[in-house]
């Protein structure tokens, strides 16, 4: 068995989110049945390094799984993609030590949610961005995002239906760029908890349409309550668009292996 | 009863094309429908100034029909999007007079090809665009349009599926644009015959890629046979773009109305 690094994107409209579903699709599905297809085997396992709610998409996610078959790295891809639907499309593949882990391995994560402030809305990106015709402040919103950055408990900035315990992770960095309607709001992080982006994002839009003061991000993240925050804004604008790696670890897993 | 100008944009992938079908989706058909329920009647007639193949978009696409209601022109739109598939979106409507006809009138039309010439697909745009990973050379592709545009007869050119017997039309400009692995070809001309941008689409492809001497689209012409010509591009890099008509007679229609 040798074990495959991939690198895939897919868009999240047709799929009900990236994990595995005994009658829905998901993304982990429709890749394990072509593993399966490739192995002449069923239930053929893949691990991602993060699995995304419906609607949200992943752009060069990385996934990896186990493989007894002498194909060459640079033919996976292709081998991948015929037996794939159009909504999956596999960028590389790489061998990597058996010790790599896609989710475990992972030192950080960035995330990118897409708004749209347009007065209309275009049919075209209406699976891509969140369309939201109002005015925002920008500087309002990158007020409330310099209070969100840093080491915090982020129990009111997520979503409680998770079984996680410690709340505590890291933001580097909030980034808000505006070019005429379209906004892009990039979130680097050491990780992420459920739906925190989309409460995140949520939080900033209303600082940004004047509904809430920048200045009470602090009192929401210590009263540690969910029901403070802001709105989870919806999946359709969010992209799970990178995931960090020790650089140092990762060439070592490669050459361990060669 | 008076006479209303919509101009609709809507997303082609979903549809049969835009024409009413018995038993598949199309826009005319959810156009209807909803006609049909604000004015609760079934069977509620529509007139587009095009009808575009399954699978081609439409931006801003003029359409009339009839109303016996009192309807401001400002709350149509939001009338006719509330009972409107996402897929469809109605930008602006306009009351003008009954002697106005979304096709008869119709002085000229612009399409506009997307294509991506990038080594990958992107998932997000398959519907959107047509991904050629393939190096194209503009200026073979500049040399094959100005042969191309001018009044000819289109045969060559265009779907021998058609009862249209008259296959002579101008074409006013062919421009081609080019912003890294993104073309945009743009199509002015005075009508277009059946699946005519997709096989000009096709040929400029065929001589950009080197397959095809652009000089011997004169030759291609004047055999008026559609065998000689290049095939025909995929419907989901299309758009039927801008729909073109006498401006006095649009404005004395409006005028002649209010």
């Amino acid at each position: 068995m040798r074990r495959i690094l991939a690198h895939l994107s897919y868009d999240g409209a047709g799929f009900h989110g990236y994990q595995r579903q005994p009658n829905d699709r998901s993304v982990q599905g429709e890749i394990e049945q072509a593993l399966g297809k490739i192995h002449k085997a069923d239930g053929w396992k893949s691990v991602s390094s993060g699995r995304t709610d419906s609607g949200v998409h992943g752009i060069r996610q990385p996934v990896h799984f186990d493989s007894s078959l002498a194909i060459p790295e640079d033919r996976w891809p292709k081998a991948l993609n015929t037996l794939l639907p159009k909504d999956i499309h596999v960028h590389s593949c790489q061998y990597v030590s058996s010790s790599f882990h896609a989710r475990y391995d992972a030192l950080g994560k960035e995330y990118i949610y897409r708004i749209n402030t347009a007065p209309e809305r275009n049919v075209f990106e209406r699976h891509y961005v969140h369309h939201l015709p109002k005015k925002l402040d920008i500087g309002a919103m990158q007020e409330a995002a310099a209070h969100l950055t840093g080491t915090h408990n982020y129990t009111s900035f997520s979503s409680p239906k998770t079984d996680v315990v410690d709340k505590v992770r890291t933001l580097f960095v909030i980034d808000i760029a505006k070019e005429k309607d379209d906004w892009t709001l990039r979130f680097t992080g050491s990780g992420f908890l459920y739906q925190m982006v989309r409460v995140l994002t949520g939080t900033l839009i209303e600082a940004g349409a004047g509904d809430r003061n920048p200045g009470e991000v602090p009192e929401i993240l210590a009263a540690e309550d969910r029901a403070l925050a802001g709105k989870t804004a919806p999946a359709c604008g969010l992209y799970l668009a990178q995931v960090f790696y020790e650089q140092k670890k990762m060439d070592d897993h490669i050459k361990k292996f060669q």
